[in-house]
């Protein structure tokens, strides 16, 4: 079992530091959505001040009941007694690992808390690439090489898991590559876990949205939050769709819950029971959210591609997973430390995703430029030119000098390829 | 690593579900505090109710240091840098064992998740009976060779709990045996885990009260929360005191923490902030619930005592943990069944606490008979005969009728001894 401070964390921390030290850092590498709590989830908070029982460890039955409405309006007609909540999608995908057991397949990049989970719990991460273009998948022409390789060792893959958009690359996988992939995970009889804790931030959201439960009710397991979509990160709150019939894993998902967690904050519970409703005034907020969202993300990533980076388009969340690769700065580490230490900008280095160390991709995350104070916050996501904020376009200007900054240095003064370093700033 | 649904989970199901179909159950077999959220701390969550960030890992500083005062009050100076919250003690329990490693030396009976929380993390508990009439501490006379034994078969034994004052057995250990075992600890260089969720629940606020911490601060971590004291378990509190300069176990219980749980729910946390200030208001409130505990627990007592029953008189929290062996019924198993089936009684057998199966220990949880309602339960607490209350004198009468009733089928047909059955109210 591996026990190390996770790079987000540390490099998150590391950055605040340097703030509270009075430096300029443009903070791109926390996935918070950066935007206030909506009134009305306030007043159901407050309305469920006085709940203080333990309650069902699976959730209570009104927030069931709840999730099961929200996933049967997105074409999945989902049983209640199939629901799981817990304090944060991550919760529970930590005891799915446990429930499930064995090694898992990820996707390469993919958010840092998959492999640090199954280091947790003893089990291997099995990275695999994405599709050129794709990110949150993996590559399903490679998957079963990797799995029999796996099994022809001895180890037991039980699972695979899937980011639908995704978190770092921002993209989403095309119904055409999940297809594959439900095919090859029957194939090998994996269950997949597929965390759609975006879904409700795809930019477009006519883009066509391929969920494997749709294809493979049989084996996939759907987690979602709103951390993300309501911005409730520090609510803790999270709900798994099981399944069909994996009254089983239930049972075992529920025993890891009650000797772990026991329960969401019951209050908190009380108002995602209305989030997932899917009331108007909440509908309405995700709206804004995600057309914030992807106007500053199209315009992030509009200033790499001055510079030269190859990234693909943005399509949902509030990530890009720029490769300056061109600048030959070093590997994804040395370009982190570069763009923190000489142009007080702060992302995450592609190896904390798994990504291999040489090459020089980041993840930017661009919800923490929306402003500082809930006013600022509020004028964001009613303005209907965000980028025209002038605290929103200061922080761009910062990025625009920066990034010059960065390729200029490479023009006049091309840099010795040096080993890739895990700096400070990622791994204190 | 074994995955199987808590006794006391699928206890409390059991005895929910009858009670739906309409079935008279005495419930005793649940560790809430059984009592309402104090105004004042309903209206910290209400001003709180904007804070969605994800915050520290560790907890918000004003929380860290609002524990470090409470235990600095209570004898035991705290640095907040040394102080981690998480969603309930439970949580940090748990990220703990993750954290150090290796087996743990449990006190037999004790709370059914250290054992079930070290076998998810595929460690072995050493289960260590009490010393004659106490509880919450492994005998420090059985220590030293079990540890011996285990690392002779080469194991890794890294830590030893007690529970202060105890849950099941609602007796607080002595300060001669706390310093005996500290000593035994220091010897076998093992970490104590002290968890004293139960601590200001003590009936006697007077009585002797040893933390091992005072004693080996190098090695004691504290776990406590306000889900019994201040009756918060629905809202997931807990907070963690590490050993003095361990900042290295710091890292590793926050790279678990950040990987599980993330933090608690921020509008609790700030719910929690106050609470630990110790504010006259709510120690006023700890102590009406102490008086009301101790008054419900002696009463109980009694009748367990009327039919013969031994069982050492409770100190703190609210259960006690009496001996039926005299009436030759069986195991715990047995015991808790024919309570249940037949006289309308739920108790949690002994064997969920690690006791010996044979025996005819039952844990009586008496927090559940305050009242069914608010207006009952704050009646319960504001009286000065809390006992006279019809629906507790009427939950006092069915606790005799059906224990009396017990002991005269004893009397009457005296049963074939039958192997100690696990019943299905406690692993369905």
């Amino acid at each position: 079992m591996t026990v190390t401070l996770s790079a987000t964390l540390a490099a998150n921390e590391e950055i605040d530091r340097r703030r509270r030290a009075g430096e300029q850092v443009l903070h791109l590498a926390f996935g918070e959505a950066g935007l206030p709590v909506h009134p009305a989830l306030r007043e159901r908070l407050v309305a469920a001040s006085g709940r203080n029982g333990y309650g069902p460890v699976a959730g209570a039955t009104d927030l069931r009941s709840a999730a099961a409405g929200y996933w049967t309006r997105r074409g999945l007609p989902t049983d209640p007694e199939l629901v799981v909540c817990g304090p944060g999608s991550k919760s529970l995908l930590y005891g799915l690992l446990l429930a499930i057991g064995g090694d898992i397949v990820l996707p390469m990049p993919s958010w840092v808390s998959y492999a640090a989970q199954a280091d947790l719990i003893g089990a291997h991460p099995i990275l695999v690439p994405a599709p050129a273009g794709e990110g949150g998948v993996p590559d399903p022409d490679l998957v079963t090489s990797s799995v029999l390789h796996a099994r022809a060792q001895g180890r037991t893959v039980s699972s695979l898991l899937v980011t639908l958009p995704d978190n770092p690359t921002g993209r989403l996988a095309t119904p055409e590559t999940v297809g594959r992939l439900v095919r090859v995970a029957r194939e090998l009889d994996l269950i997949i876990i597929s965390d759609e804790i975006y879904r409700d931030l795809l930019h477009d959201p006519d883009l066509p949205y391929a969920s494997p439960a749709e294809l493979a009710p049989e084996r996939t397991v759907i987690t979602t939050g709103l951390s993300k979509s309501l911005a409730l990160g520090g609510w803790r709150i999270g709900v798994a769709r099981l399944p069909d019939g994996a009254y089983e894993l239930r049972r075992s998902l529920l025993a890891v819950a009650s000797e772990i967690w026991s329960a969401p904050a019951a209050p908190v519970q009380e108002a995602a029971t209305y989030a997932f409703t899917d009331p108007p005034e909440l509908l309405g907020r995700i709206a804004q959210s995600r057309r914030l969202h992807g106007a500053v993300a199209r315009a992030v990533h509009e200033r790499f591609a001055e510079i030269g980076a190859s990234a693909p388009a943005p399509q949902g969340g509030f990530y890009l997973y720029p490769d300056l690769g061109h600048l030959r700065l070093g590997g994804s580490a040395d370009v982190a430390r570069t763009l923190l230490d000489e142009h007080g900008i702060g992302v995450l280095p592609g190896q904390a995703f798994g990504d291999d160390p040489a090459a020089a991709r980041v993840r930017v995350a661009v919800s923490l430029l929306y402003g500082e104070t809930t006013a600022q916050r509020l004028a964001a996501l009613h303005s209907p030119d965000p980028l025209r904020l002038p605290w929103i376009a200061a922080s761009l200007d910062h990025l625009s000098t920066g990034l010059k900054g960065l390729s200029a240095v490479r023009r006049t003064a091309p840099r010795e390829r040096r080993p890739a370093l895990v700096p400070t700033a990622c791994h204190g």
